[in-house]
């Protein structure tokens, strides 16, 4: 990959290819836990590079504002959140969640001087726990991603978002690459005799039986359909079939009837990213265990410093990373794969340069999606906009882990999963 | 204000415009209480952007020399305050208060030699609690200025200063503002049924009766007369009548037979100063109650981390802002008015950015002290020194807060107070 | 000095003159002890700008390699350093210390793939303690230095690191630096009626009543000979007798029968530096008294934070300077003689600015040794490789500290120390 076009990959500034691509599209830009009540305190949120303060107002509506009041540019964020609007704390102007300035009491303003002293205010709905904005210069689309975790009642869904210290897109990278989960996150002693709690004895039996996946990538509507196929016995293959919706969304290969997955990593700005991670069940409420699980860390989930979003382990502390566990039970010592995802990737440096890679073939998928990503900017640069993010049903759908005999052809497996 | 005026106003190092404005001046460099004793521990300086070194010497004079040894650049910091001179550490050269090198012991020097290896210093001056210092290039005018608070018994007196994490001009403006007291100092109690400990009751009352003060500003010798007009009851006004005095210093409006302030913003960098909080009374000493809630934190003087000059409340802890008080005590929930301040400056970011401000019509005496300083800068530029600068008895006077008949004129009621 | 030959002799990355002329040079890379066992933990390690990873492989070897997996970049630091090799922790990919790619589990390469997905390695020898490394382009020098420490038998040796927040090249300053010690290390208590324990006693008498030396420097194959010739009584001088070893290797006289001395000063990158302080007696194994002294702190000796290399005085702390002390004990009250000689090079800036300088007399070796530099680097650009890199047996010698009657020449005394 030439340096250019890494540069273009990874900055997200608006003006900016990637920036202006991103924008498209209905993004995450907090929890709804994180505003949870009405006219609440206020909460500066980094988005794209942006500045922004974000507030629940009277009516439960959130407001995303420009960090700084339009008067004196003193923080909103210290502001008062009372009677369907903020109150910047300087003056005492205040402003709705359109960004509309409706009260300049420190002077006797018509309606034309209030009308021009409004701020810059993004759109936001709350969909499965998240609020989303449109960061886009024009109207939003129709409708947030009608993702299957989205679809289904709360208590069938477990969502919270882990700081990554790094650009998006490696992390990213780091979901939709299947080869990685043979070493990565190696269990040494095979995972034999383990509680398989998670529901994923299979992936681990596998994938370290079978180290050299055979890797098929196919561009569809919604992105990237990725299918991983490993040897399962003399007679079978072990598949991991994935989607990448673009642009940041991945939904993770889980065995069927097991809890289900699904990954968005979301710019903060070119060095940071946030982690939403996502846990749902189609047919049943989580169980108290997998959610224990995922509040505290578990295998699968890492655990966060109580009352923040940071993860416990970060390199100032090598991720928790014990050596002599390293030897012995795990490839890594690092204990959780979520943390070991993270540590591999933060490892790679804040913006990882890939016009230093030396790729092989089973990183086919991430050639793909730097490949759609770099086609849909550029088609945006020339004026036009992607269809896709107007189709919210297009983001529906979840990604399987399967075994099946050897004989049965990936498109055979597909058209059996699109029936389920 | 276009970007350049702000780039100008707001960068301080010596060779920009605003640095040799402020050079022109006689200007705090640090507590008298800071150097306590003679041939005591030298201190670290950083004033408008220059590193020096700070010492007082075997008589009692203060040095304030270039902060490296001009032999091979060790700080003196580290050196030895000893018979009339600071002495490096390194290899022994000394300094006298007026930065001649008075000994090289290792190497037999003659006084020719000794001349050339002097290093920079500026003269001070004690007044008021206050080590001023002189950074301009030529002599230094006569006399410090002959602030109100210089010219009372030490009794009378209390000064200390708080590190603000931000350019001294935003901090000054929050000094000349009077539309923002009815707001960010709001006590939503309106202050009824306490003790009036600081004489601040009137105030509280009016400014929150009346968030539209009428705002009157008058460019004087020594920079701005500024009055904000209130309605106080149906047939007076509250007056608040300040001083600016150019460049740093603003004379804080009270209440007659109350305690006096003022506050001097001096800039340590371009993204950082002092605010010197000066408080006295002009007829009698402080009481101890009053000094108690300087020293450890009152409604109107910020308390500071023990042994330090820096603010208890900061950006990190969020200026110790209670969301709970914030709904139903006070405004923003912060603790003091000038944690208040501090807060709301420090959140306009480490240099505001004027050139995306929307100002109203009570933002006049902001407008008119930058138009001040510009054209003071301006004309250094043009070779014409400010004459303010050597006329220290200008910055005698206080400032008033006074509730009269409506019928009685802003004129009036000058020659009244100047008579007083 | 001009501004620019200060940029060359401090700016140490790939590609400078003064960075290339180190790399002719083998050099300290790390502690032998931080890489306690075979097959251990591997270990971040920044020389000379570069980002690298050392390990220690199944047989003993230390590999020292780029920090940076070759295929997507992660850090091999996180790796597995398992059957001769270090594999990385993302995909499997395993090199060797030479840098060769032996495995890439993950697909089916040939050995051609292999070759070429080789990393950067750097050769590395053990000796006298440390792990010495070779950076640059062609073939490495036959051998490491052949310095006195690394030719005694281990137990007459004692070597530790510290690290300097500070360019190599005003440490290496610091230590040929012989009219400072009757400053920066003077014992106001005269060293009288003290256990002299580190055989120091004279240098504290004789530099005390001697504050300014006769400096002869002599340049010489090595690098510099370095003499400072002291009054001691009426009839005799006190000589020490240092060299310089180019680039960054100084022996430090001390009296004979006496434990000697050597620094070494390695840059991390332009603003930090590794400080090797060694330690060695000629003819007896070190005592334990000796030994705690190093571990623990002593007069000579700077104190570690337990577990690091990090000094426990730094400039957050002041450098554990008492002021009290200073007054009455010890010329700067910061506690051991290496705390001094950091604190005041610390000071001295990340880079010292060699351009606003004051140089005297007694500075003729500092001024000596960056000519060399600038010198040996100018002909290395011209094509002219050292001849001294390639001369192992030229690093071989003491250094001494002895007293003479005074009629006997600084000429005779080299003989006489020659033959020893």
């Amino acid at each position: 990959m030439r340096f250019e076009e890494n540069i273009t990959l990874t900055h997200i500034d608006q003006g900016t290819p990637m920036g202006d691509l991103l924008r498209q599209f209905w993004l995450p830009a907090l929890l709804s836990e994180e505003l949870p009540e009405n006219d609440g305190p206020p909460l500066r949120v980094t988005l794209l590079g942006e500045e922004l303060v974000a507030f629940r107002d009277t009516d439960g509506k959130v407001g995303l504002l420009s960090a700084y009041c339009p008067h004196r540019r003193a923080e909103l964020y210290l502001g008062r959140n009372e009677g369907s609007g903020l109150r910047c704390a300087y003056h005492g102007w205040k402003f709705d969640v359109r960004g509309q300035c409706v009260d300049i009491p420190t002077d006797a303003c018509g309606p034309e001087v209030l009308k021009r002293m409004g701020t810059t205010a993004y759109e936001t709905r709350e969909h499965g726990g998240i609020v989303w904005a449109y960061m886009g210069p024009a109207q939003p689309p129709a409708d947030v991603p009608e993702l299957d975790f989205c679809r289904v009642a709360p208590e069938q869904r477990y969502v919270s978002k882990c700081l990554m210290k790094c650009n998006y897109l490696q992390a990213l990278e780091g979901s939709i690459d299947y080869s990685h989960i043979s070493f990565l996150h190696k269990d040494l002693e095979g995972g034999t005799g383990k509680a398989d709690t998670f529901g994923l004895g299979e992936m681990i039996k596998y994938s370290e039986d079978d180290g050299r996946p055979t890797i098929f990538c196919d561009r569809v509507e919604h992105g990237l359909q990725i299918a991983a196929r490993r040897e399962a016995g003399a007679d079978a293959y072990y598949w991991r079939i994935a989607r990448w919706f673009m642009p940041v969304i991945v939904v993770v290969p889980t065995a069927p009837g097991n809890v289900c997955r699904a990954n968005i990593f979301v710019p903060i700005d070119d060095e940071n990213c946030w982690w939403y991670r996502i846990r749902w069940h189609a047919e049943r409420a989580l169980t108290e265990q997998e959610i224990e699980g995922y509040k505290h860390g578990a295998f699968d989930y890492a655990e966060l410093v109580p009352g923040t979003y940071l993860p416990k382990g970060t390199r100032e502390n090598d991720y928790l990373q014990d050596r002599a566990e390293q030897r012995t039970r795990s490839f890594t010592g690092i204990p959780s794969a979520q943390l070991q995802d993270l540590a591999i990737q933060e490892s790679q440096g804040r913006i990882h340069d890939r016009s230093r890679e030396r790729l092989v073939k089973t990183d086919l998928p991430i050639v793909q999606c730097r490949r759609s990503l770099l086609q849909a900017a550029d088609e945006l640069v020339k004026g036009n906009a992607p269809a896709l993010a107007s189709r919210p049903q297009a983001y529906r759908g979840r990604a399987y882990a399967i075994t099946r005999p050897r004989n049965v052809e990936l498109a055979r497996i597909r058209e059996e999963l699109a029936n389920e």
